[in-house]
C-alpha cells in the first residue's frame, strides 16, 4: 500500500479468467453446510481443515478454497493465465511495482500448479497460476443438478479507497473497464474490470480497504437464483439474504447477494452480456439514477454498501484497512444529504423503502 | 356498516369465482397507457370514459373495468355466480342482511347481463351476476403475448378494521378460509378466502377500513413476472414498484406489487396450490414470523401497510373509513416496538433492511 | 362390459377430483428407482410389496400407489368425492347401473377410509373415497425441491373403443367436456373432462379398451419438464422418453411422455387454463389439424397411439380388451391414407418426420 | 476449391468473433416479415432491396444482412479481427493460400468500414472487418423484447465434404476445436471451431459443400425458445420448425431449427458453456451415440442431414457443391445400415421415432 508505482513498463502476464478464491473460515463444518448442502458446490477434495469447491460447468480442479483459520478473511484472489511464462511474467511484473511476491513451483493449494502470490499495490493478495489439475465437467451431469445449480466462477469484487486509483493499477495489468458508476463532479464510486468476455473477472468497489466485496457465481438462468431464495426460506436461513434478487442497472445481470456463516458475501449472477471486443462502448451510470444498483428502483440495504470481507497479507496476518477520502455511494445517494431519481430531474420520492431511511 | 348481522338464514348465492374490479381512475389516458400499453391486458371494449380489459385466458367480457371519475375509488368487486336464480339469491340474502341492493337486468357495466349489486356489511360494494358476454380466449394467441402476460384474474385483497367479524360474514357467505395470521394472544391480522380451488378469491386484510388493498392478475411462471419489472426499469417507471418480487409465505405464491397513476394496487401472483378439497387444511402464520408475508425476509415497505383505496358506494360517493382498533401487523412487526424471527425463539436482528426501519 | 346401460336415475356422487392411481408393477425396485430416484415423487410409506407416493403440493396420504404383481396393470383410478355420503351414492349410484362393486369400510389401500370399487359401464376399476389420512404439504419445503419436481397429481387418460358413449357415461357421473378431437363426419377421437376446474380429470382417447393411456403429474413451470429430460439423458435412460416435449393445442399445456420400467406411460404436465365456469367453451379440434396433439407440429410417436396398460378386474385378472370400429386417429392422419395440415387446405407436406413415416 | 493448400506460414488475422451473415433471399417482404415480425430481430436500417438486423445486446452496426436476390444463398460468413492491421493480415493470408479475395476500404454493405472477402480453401465466402459503426445495445431496452427475443448472434453452421480438411484449415486460421463427432474407424463426421469462449464461433458439418447449415442466434432462457415455438404455432407457420427444441450433446446447448421462407436455416440457441481456456478440454462424440446430437434421444428429421444453402462466389454466382466421399452420419445412424445406442452396447431399438423410419 505504500507503493505509489501502479504500472510497470514490463508486459503484464496475459490472464485468462478470474479462477478460484482462496477463504479463511472460522468454522469448517458450517461452512462445508452452506457451500455444499446448500448452495450445493461440488467437492473436488477436502481434508480436515480444507474444502476444495468447483462449479457445475468447471474442468479446473476448484473455484472455491475454504480454509479453516483463526479469522474470516480472504488469502487470495487466484487467477489463471494463459502460459507457463505468464507466471514468470507476473512474477516480475509486481516484482518492478516493488511488491512483496511469493512463487511455490508446486502451488500454493491442491490441484494448483507453479504459482505466484502478490500483495498488489492496492493491498489485495493476487495469485497468477497456469498449470492446474483438469477434473470432470460436470456441466452434462443432470443427476447432480439442483433448482440452483451454480454452473461458474463469475467475478470477485474488491474494496478499494480510491477507485481511479484502482482502475490505473488493473488497466495496466490489462483489464478494460466495462462500466462504472460516476458523479457530475468526476467522482468514482465503482468499476467494472474484465479479462474474459463478460462484464467483469473483478470490481473496484469504492470503500475502506482493501477488503473483499464479493464473489460471484452463475447460474443459467434466473429462476435458479429465486430456487436458492426458496430453499434458505425453508431452512430458516432467509436471514442469510442480504440484497435482491433483482435485475442490476450495471451489468445488466440478475443477482442475489448472500452471507456465507463468517459474514463471506457471495452473489449468485445470471445474463449479462458479451464484452469481447476491443472497442466494447464503456457504460457510465450516474450515482444518483436509482436503476444503476437496481434496475427495479429497491433499495441497497446500508449493510451492502459498508461491509466486506479482511485480505491477508502472504504471512497470512491480516492487511491493514485505509478509510475512503473520496464520498461514500451511501452518502450521496440515501438519508438527509443523498438522493436518488428514478428519472432524472424528478424529485419524487415515493414509497421505495430507501426513502424511508 | 351499521348493520350487526353478518350472516343470514337464508341460502347464499353460489358463487364460481372472483370475476371482475370496476375502477374509478382520475385520468383514463395514464390508465390506459399502465394497464394496456405496460401491462397488456387485452382491450374488450372502450368508449371515451370506459376501458374493459380482460387477461390472455378469459373468455367473459372483462376482469377489469377502468371508468374515468372524479376520485380514485373502487366501484364494484364482481363475483360471478353459477346461475341467472344465484343473482335472486344473493339480492335476497344481502336484503336479509339489511343491506342496501340494486338490481339491473341489463347490468351495470358493459357485457355483463342481470346483475345486482350491494353495499355490504362491511361497506364494499359486491356484485353478483351470471350472464355474461363470451369473448375469444386468447390463452392460443401466442403472437400477442408479451414477455409479462397477465393470463388470469386471480383474486382481490381488502381492508377491513375486524377480520374476525369479516370472516364470519365472508364464511356465511360460502367462502372458506385457507390461510390466515395470527398472533399468541388471538390476533387475527389477515385471513385468505376462497370460492375457486385456489387460495383466494378475496382476503381480508386488518386496517382501516372498507378499503381496496389491491386486485391479483396471475402470469403462468416467475419469469413473467420479472419480465414486467424490467420493462418498468427500461421505461423509468421502477417507481411504480412498491414491493417485490417475492415468494410469499402466505400462499407460497411468486408475486409483485405495483401501484397504477392513481395509486391502486395490483399484484402479479403466480403458483399457489390446490385448494379445493373440503377438510383442505388451514395454514395459520404466527405474526411475527418474518417469513410469513416474504419467503426470503425482506421487508414490507410501509405504504404497503398503510395505503389503500377507497371504495364507493352505490350511489358513487365514498364510504367512510374506519380506523382498526386491534394491533396494527405493521406494529407489531417492525420499529421499536414489533419484532419479527428468522427462527423462533431466536432474537438476532441481522442486516435485512427491515431491521434498520 | 356387458351393461348398455351409462347413466343412472340415482344421483352421481360429487367427486372432487382425480386423487391417486393404484398401479400393478412387475419389479418394484426398478419401479421405485423410477418414481422415487428419477422422477422424486416423495415416499409417504412403503413396505415390500407397496410403495405409497405424493407430489409436492398433496396434503392426502397418495396420489400412486405401487403394488408388485405378475402383470403390469392398473388396479384403480381413484377419486375423492366430496363427503362420506358420497361413497354411498357412488356404490348405489354403479349399482344401480349394473356394475360389480366392492365396498370396503377400512379401504382398500393404506391412508385410505371407506371406499367403493367398481368395474365400470367401459370396464374400468374405478375407486370412490372421502375419507383419508391427511400428511404434510411438502410446498413449502424447497429444501426437498429437484429441478424436475412433480407438485399436483393433474390427470389420468383412458383408452376406450367408443368416445361418445364413454363420454355419455362420464357425463352422467357429473364431468363436464372441457375439449375434444373430431373430424368432419362426426367421429369423435377423444375428449377431455372434468371435475376440478383444470382442462381435465380424465380424459378418454379411442382405442381398443378398456387401457390405461397415461396418468399425469404437474409441475410448476416448463423448465421443470426440460429438467427431467435432462436428467433421464444424463442417467442414459432417454429412451424412457416417448414423446415431447413440447406444447399441446388440446389444453394448451406443455407436456412430456415418459414411459416407466413396466412401459406404463406418465405424463408431465404444465399450465393448463380454468374451466370451472359452467358455460365453459368447449374446445373441438379437428383430427386433421396437425397442431391439435403438437401445437408447433411435431410428430406423434405411433406407439403413443397405439400402446397402453392392460386394467384390472376387482378379482385382480386383466381386463379383456376390445378393439375399436370407428376409424383410428393414427389412420386418419398419418401415411398413405391419412392427412394432417398447418393451414386449413394447404397440401404442403414439408420436413416434418410425421410426413417422412 | 482447386487449391490444396490449407494454411500459409504467414500471420493469421486475429479474429474476436463471428459477425454477421450477408444472405441473399428471394423475397425480401416474406423475409421482413419472419425475421422482423416474428423473430423480433432489430431493424437498423432498411432499404428496398436490403434490409440490416441485429440481436438485443449487439453494438455493432447488424449480425444479419438480407438482400434481395434471385437465388436463395449466402453471400458472406463476416467476422470481426481485433484491428484494423489485421484485415491486412487475412487479406495477404488468403492471398497465400491462392484464394481470391476482393478488398473494399468502405466495406461491402452498409455499417462496416474497411473489409476484406475471400473465397476459402473450402469454398466459402469468408469476411474479415474491424472498422463498424456503433448502435445502441438493445440490452436494457425491455420495453422491446418479445417472448423469444434474440440476444445474441451464437455461431455459424458450415456443410463440408471432408471434416478433418476442413478442421485443419481452420485450425490454421487460429480456431480451436472444442467437440466433435467420430466413430471408432476415424471418421470425422462434425466438428466445432471456436475464436471467442463459447462452444463455437462456426462448425464444420460433413455432407455436400461447400453450403451454409445454419446461422445461429442466442436467448437469454431456454422458455424463450419455446416461446418462438408457440408463436410459430398460433401464427400458423408451425411447419418453419424443422427440429427440435431440444437439448444438444454437443454443446450441452438448448436449441430450435426453424426454416426461414427460402429455405435458410436459423438456430435458436442457448446455453453452452466457457471455452476460453487454451487447454478446454475436446469433448469427443460417438456418431452412434443416439445422445450427441439430442441429449434426450430424439429424433434428427432427414432434412436436417441433408438440406443446406447454396454460398456465392465473390462474383455473385453460387458455388458448386461437391459430395462427400466419407460415410454420412445419418446413414451410419438410421435405417437398415445404421445404428444409435442409448446405452453403448445396449441393441434395444424402443418406439424412439428415429427407429421406426
Amino acid at each position: 500500500m505504500t507503493t505509489t508505482t501502479l504500472t510497470a513498463t514490463l508486459p503484464p502476464p496475459d490472464i485468462l479468467r478470474c479462477a478460484y478464491m482462496e477463504m479463511q473460515v472460522t468454522d469448517l463444518k458450517k461452512s462445508r453446510e452452506f457451500y455444499v448442502d446448500i448452495l450445493g458446490l461440488h467437492v473436488t477434495a477436502e481434508d480436515d481443515k480444507t474444502l476444495y469447491l468447483r462449479a457445475m460447468e468447471e474442468f479446473i480442479h476448484h473455484n472455491l478454497v475454504l480454509r479453516e483459520g483463526p479469522v474470516a478473511a480472504v488469502a487470495a484472489f487466484a487467477y489463471r493465465v494463459r502460459s507457463p511464462q505468464d507466471v514468470d511474467r507476473a512474477e516480475a511484473y509486481f516484482q518492478a511495482l516493488g511488491c512483496k511476491t511469493e512463487r511455490r513451483t508446486n502451488g500454493f493449494v491442491r490441484g494448483i500448479g507453479d504459482a505466484v502470490r502478490v500483495e498488489d499495490p492496492l493491498g489485495f493478495p493476487y495469485e497468477f497460476f497456469c498449470e492446474v489439475q483438469h477434473v470432470e465437467r460436470l456441466a452434462w451431469r443432470y443427476e447432480l443438478y439442483t433448482p440452483g445449480s451454480l454452473v461458474r466462477l463469475d467475478h470477485f469484487n474488491q474494496i478499494t479507497p480510491d477507485v481511479p486509483l484502482a482502475v490505473a493499477y488493473i488497466q495496466g495489468l490489462g483489464f478494460r473497464v466495462t462500466e462504472d458508476i460516476r458523479d457530475a463532479s468526476g467522482v468514482v464510486y465503482a468499476a467494472w474490470v474484465r479479462r474474459k468476455s463478460t462484464v467483469h473477472d473483478t470490481a473496484m468497489t469504492g470503500g475502506a480497504g482493501p477488503r473483499m466485496h464479493h464473489i460471484a457465481f452463475a447460474t443459467h438462468e434466473k429462476h435458479n437464483i429465486l430456487a436458492i431464495c426458496d430453499k434458505l426460506g425453508a431452512l430458516r436461513r432467509s436471514d442469510a439474504i442480504e440484497r435482491g434478487p433483482g435485475r442490476h442497472g450495471v451489468s445488466n445481470a440478475f443477482y442475489l447477494y448472500i452471507r456465507d456463516p463468517d459474514g463471506h458475501r457471495i452473489e449468485i449472477y445470471t445474463q449479462d452480456y458479451y464484452t469481447g471486443d476491443p472497442d466494447n462502448p464503456l457504460v457510465s451510470w450516474d450515482v444518483h439514477d436509482n436503476q444503476r444498483r437496481d434496475w427495479w428502483g429497491n433499495p441497497v440495504v446500508p449493510s451492502w454498501y459498508s461491509e466486506g470481507s479482511r485480505v491477508l497479507r502472504l504471512d497470512g496476518t491480516p492487511q491493514p484497512v485505509v478509510e475512503r477520502s473520496d464520498p461514500s455511494e451511501m452518502a450521496v445517494t440515501i438519508g438527509a444529504d443523498g438522493f436518488s431519481y428514478t428519472r432524472k430531474g424528478d424529485t419524487d420520492q415515493g414509497f421505495k423503502l430507501g426513502n424511508t431511511l
